[in-house]
């Protein structure tokens, strides 16, 4: 089969590859579409080595068809439209995956808006509400508000009941697809001062963050008493001084999590939650993916670079050639 | 009546005091001791007001007499020997405080005995337990193990069927009675690395803390994955420098807590589950307080300075004259 590889120069190419072998728990996808995450930048660089036993070819979610089945295998079957969570591999021709890991794929949905799901729900609803038990009527703040992640964020939590929600973007134009996408306060960090807004309207019960660095003690700032603040990355850097007095005095929760080292019965319990809670929506299209764009697949150096520049809104999806 | 205040250069003298008034749900109590805890030294030198509305006098805990009740009160009754947990206000001949925060003094325990329970036991189960959710079989690291949060720390853990048990501190004596007290790994921090040591015991999953500064980051070093690591004070310092990578790797949880600022439901809650889970065993004598020692109120002075110089071990507690 193909798949992507990383030459030494740390640019994409595509490679031939072994097709993965099954374990008994695991279904063979043929990947029709990869979706693009920030970590797969990071990996290309060799900053985010693949958990033990994981594939070492880039990719942490794709959509697609069942091609086979491993023995032990009772949720799935070949021909089945899906898409999953994967620990790694997803930028290839196939794509190897533990039964629980895997979603259904709505008819509604393209192969391409399904590869935009598993990554971004699972890790909002691992966050937000498994970690940091987002309440209804709780308030929200979604960081990156336009980014993979924060498109499900808003739509999730908006979806759960949450009350104010708020979010943070880079323009205009994504400021108006957050509030599209729930939002009631959407601020443009690049023109506005987001600690002093959302400290107007009273602080934020959760706060989903990746940027790290700087605001960190930021949002701890603007944390409600009991806040949970949870890091599902640190672009700006993992690294930072900071005051813990309002951590103490708030009773403050700092957290971070990734889904990626998991073990299988931790992603299906994450999974079924999504199916039980959130599926529906997506289903009945009240939940929507919010594709960017896509690329085939030998172009994925380009779609690195989309990502990597930063004007992209929702995911980037890889195709098949 | 009597009560202890703060003269123009920080030191304490007993003064005259207004009794204090009885809201609805108050239990009056006649003062026979009261424990010392280290906020009080900061509220002494200004650094730790009380919250709106509890005395500005200094003590969070007091063992007593009921002499009064509120008309709302339905738990007690004039003449119940108790302890409890105050606002403010222990340092004084008659306290006032809510019923949901209050203690029965079993007959088997002295007053200054008593007063050496509810800041301590409340503090534990509200950290350990309700905060970090220690659960039978988990590894438990309770630094300051022979502080006054210390030595109820490791009795409550250990009655609690926690895993390994770690504790910190700092000399000999303090190190063989936190063994006493159920510590199976105890560590003298001056003369030895307690990273090095709870690593190579495989971690803690949770880590009760009141040192922070340069402990921050060794306690993130030896959390095991999902580990809680809780602050009930930042003795060396807020301010700290922290690499969250490993918050990120191991998925943990960075949190603190105090109890006085919170409301009376939440105080009878944390007292309820003692009442249920730990206070058969203070009366069974299988948790014991471990008292240091005991100075007469007006010498508050002199047992304020033998906590700063840090060599008692469990509580000091006043007396009554």
């Amino acid at each position: 089969m193909y798949a992507i590889g990383i030459t030494n120069d740390q640019s994409l190419s595509l490679q031939e590859a072994a097709v993965p072998e099954l374990q008994p728990t695991d279904v063979l996808i043929a990947v029709e579409a990869s979706g693009l995450n920030r970590a797969d930048l990071m990996q290309r660089m060799g900053l985010y080595p693949p958990p033990p036993g994981a594939s070492d070819v880039l990719g942490l979610e794709v959509a697609g068809v069942v091609t086979d089945v491993g023995t032990a295998v009772t949720e799935w079957k070949v021909g089945d439209r899906v898409c999953a969570l994967l620990a790694g591999g997803g930028y290839a021709e196939f794509a190897a995956v533990d039964e629980g890991s895997v979603f259904p794929l709505p008819e509604s949905l393209s192969f391409a808006e399904g590869a935009c799901l598993p990554e971004a729900m699972m890790t909002v609803w691992a966050n937000a509400f498994l970690r940091c038990g987002l309440q209804p009527g709780e308030s929200f703040l979604m960081h990156g508000g336009t980014s993979g992640i924060g498109v499900m964020g808003l739509q999730m939590a908006k979806l759960a009941g949450a009350g104010t929600i708020f979010s943070t973007a880079g323009s205009a134009e994504k400021v108006d697809l957050c509030s599209d996408l729930g939002a009631d306060v959407a601020i443009n960090y690049r023109e506005q001062d987001f600690v002093e807004i959302v400290e107007s309207h009273g602080g934020a019960d959760v706060i989903i963050d990746m940027v790290g660095g700087e605001y960190l003690q930021k949002n701890i700032a603007i944390a409600k008493p009991d806040g949970r603040i949870c890091n599902i990355a640190y672009q700006d850097g993992f690294e930072a001084t900071v005051n813990f007095a309002p951590v103490l005095m708030k009773r403050l929760v700092v957290t971070a999590t990734t889904l990626r080292a998991r073990p299988h019965a931790a992603k299906r319990q994450i999974r079924d939650a999504i199916l039980k809670d959130f599926w529906p929506a997506v289903v009945d299209g009240t939940i929507r993916p919010i594709l960017d764009s896509t690329f085939p697949i030998e172009q994925a150096q380009g779609a690195h670079e989309r990502m990597s520049a930063g004007g992209h809104i929702g995911k980037i999806v890889l195709l098949k050639p």
